[in-house]
């Protein structure tokens, strides 16, 4: 929880303009403006800006716990969604593995793939269990979830526990589509997805907070963590969220075209998948944007280290550290054997982690940008804070490249051609 | 298994100038020869080419076979390593989850992170588990493994069941170096890591078999995989093998700086991890190369999509498709529901996975350069085929580059660093 010290700090390695830098500084309180005031591009799709704030919030939450509180006395839940409708909740399940409530019920994921052997896999598995369902997505089109719903609602019909409605629950419009009208008919409950909320900027609606609540993250920290940063930004007390977008916009002039997120620790692996949602959705577009790139140090300083160091240098880093773990266990002493380590002897195995942080830093430096994002603790309450934080900072960053943060045009294209291949009506 | 079909065909999708490919094609029909008789670059570092031919390979898999059968009756068996000590078997193991030998045995992979929280967790779990450990390094000094392995043995130490020198297999130097003289003092059972052969392309030493025959994949259907490919390529038969590493470097020169290499299901993921060091740690020397990044689709259309099909157009892709899969489920009916899914019953699932695949390579199509590596089945043999003719046209590619594929002086600057930073003596 917040202990009076900055949950985040923002932290440049590397020598830049000034003048530039502070050019493009102002141009970021300004797309920060139309952002908060909903005069920006895309302003229809901006209700997660104010959400943390938001009467719908105190709302939803109730009805999320008690939901949670009953789903939780199940052997599984099935949680069908795919991108938005499914990454923030991967990744802050994930990334809280280790700090699970004690009531909590594992989610197996289902709806973000067509492999045949990985589907059977998956209906194998849920055969004779007794599981929930949660159905996220906001038209019930979506070809990837709907097809896994479908042997999900198959499998059930087939099973000796049964078909039952009461079984599954609906995330999606509040009054139209597909999903929502099966759920009507067939009497599913409902969440709302809001209409103002697109799938990346969606965990502090039921998409997310309904599974993690499921899943045993403490939703009350989690949404303070927003709320804080959400008042620290908008009281202009945080600002390193304004810096971290001209950081980034800066070096994507200067023709760096990737941005590597680095993380230190194997509970963030999937922060990165979520992280290049927000971010490459966002911003590939009009043939331009920074490229999304995340890895798991030390572990990847093993396979695309040499690259970073020695190979074409058209990317920047940014490290993601934690100052503080929760385990702070210590190198064991090893009497009798000789491994080569008696220099690390007394040592926090932690201390060497950060370490290894801060000479990735000096040694990358001689070939790329480097810059630091420092997060107190790795908890539900530091994390709804980062979220937030990479949201508003993205959609400063991308309204000062001019685009919409908010859209995906592209993502349809290919959509299209599959409904074609595939013989569907009207393609 | 093999049916006449060739295991694996690369596709190009999208037009070149035929006169500048000839020519690449030309270097890299040289490059393969320099490779195949030790006189490239590097040549000290070519033993895994003959490897798939080589006497030391029958003896290497009559010792693992008899270890397997020992060490699959242990509860789990921790496999430490980091980089090529670890990624091949994670990759394959994850990959073939689906088609393990009945006798096969968890594996914990350990010695490839530094954070504190997530040792501990492990750790914890495997308190009172009866468990056998086979720990790989070539130096034993690597700082994530050796860490990592102190912590076992002084928890081995700890246990009820007791530190037993039985339980540990070293996989080693064959004659020098800390783990080498550990295991000599202590009595651990040694496998060797031949001189000849570097971390990335050692799938099949004992550093991949090993645990591979462990967690139940079939090391004969492996090793013909890779002997195929072996005879196909030095027979001339394969040369799909130059085209791709033609076609890799035609669009560097084309200042297309990344490759995304697109897999069509969740058990690749980490194939792609193995490709990412693989060809990050060959390439990535003297300021250039292609730089790796895998995705899984469709999951990942869903994310990354946006920016393929409209951001900066600095990249090219290659699509692995499998031919057919093993759970041949079609689309169930859905009687009384309506889902929007009714063009899609009668469908097998893999149809349409295929049909998003061929939909995604037209849509990208027109944002960057595509193409496809069709292989014919998801199982150890076509795996093995695969790996070996990855890791031919990477090295080939790479000595076309005038780059030595073999070496990864990079890697050491970051641990320079941070022995700095730890007071290792000598630094």
């Amino acid at each position: 929880m917040n202990t009076g010290e900055s949950p985040l700090r923002f932290v440049s390695h590397t020598e830049i303009n000034e003048s530039r830098y502070t050019n493009l500084y102002e141009k970021s309180l300004e797309a920060l403006e139309y952002l908060s005031s909903a005069k920006c591009q895309g302003a229809e799709f901006t209700g997660w800006f104010h959400r943390p704030d938001a009467p719908a919030l105190v709302e939803d939450l109730q009805s999320i716990r008690a939901l949670v509180s009953e789903l939780v006395t199940y052997e599984a839940v099935v949680v069908i969604g795919i991108g938005g409708s499914y990454l923030g909740t991967l990744a802050l399940s994930e990334a809280l593995a280790d700090q699970k409530r004690p009531k909590h019920t594992e989610l197996i994921f289902m709806g973000f793939t067509l492999c045949a052997d990985y589907m059977a896999m998956q209906l194998e598995k849920l055969k004779g269990k007794n599981y929930a369902v949660v159905v996220v997505s906001k038209s019930g089109t979506t070809t990837e979830p709907a097809i896994a719903f479908r042997y999900i609602l198959a499998a059930m019909r087939e099973s000796k526990i049964g078909y039952s409605p009461k079984r599954i629950i609906a995330v999606t419009d509040a009054s139209k589509g597909t999903l929502y009208e099966l759920a009507v008919k067939e009497g599913f409950r409902r969440l709302v997805i809001p209409d103002s909320i697109g799938g990346r900027y969606s965990i502090l609606t039921p998409v997310g907070l309904l599974p993690l609540g499921i899943a045993g993250v403490d939703l009350e920290q989690l949404v303070t963590g927003f709320s804080d940063a959400y008042k620290k930004i908008t009281n202009e007390v945080e600002r390193d969220v304004l810096s971290y977008a001209t950081w980034r916009n800066y070096w994507l002039e200067k023709r760096k075209k990737v941005e590597v997120l680095a993380m230190y620790s194997p509970f963030m692996r999937n922060v990165g998948e979520w992280y290049k949602q927000l971010y490459g959705e966002s911003e590939g577009k009009n043939g331009g944007g920074v490229f999304p790139v995340s890895v798991c140090n030390t572990t990847d300083l093993h396979s695309l280290g040499q690259y970073f160091q020695e190979g074409t240098p058209f990317f920047f880093e940014t490290h993601l550290i934690f100052d503080r773990v929760r385990e702070n266990i210590q190198i064991p002493k090893l009497e009798g054997m000789e491994d080569g380590l008696q220099y690390l002897e007394g040592k926090n195995l932690h201390q060497v982690n950060l370490a290894a942080a801060s000479a990735t830093i000096r040694a990358h430096k001689t070939n790329a940008p480097m810059a630091a994002l420092h997060l107190a603790e790795r908890d539900a309450y530091h994390l709804g804070y980062l979220f937030y934080f990479f949201e508003v900072s993205c959609a400063v960053g991308v309204l000062m490249q001019g685009n919409n943060p908010f859209d995906q045009p592209g993502v349809e294209q290919y959509k299209r051609e599959m409904f074609h291949i595939l013989g569907k009506p009207g393609f």
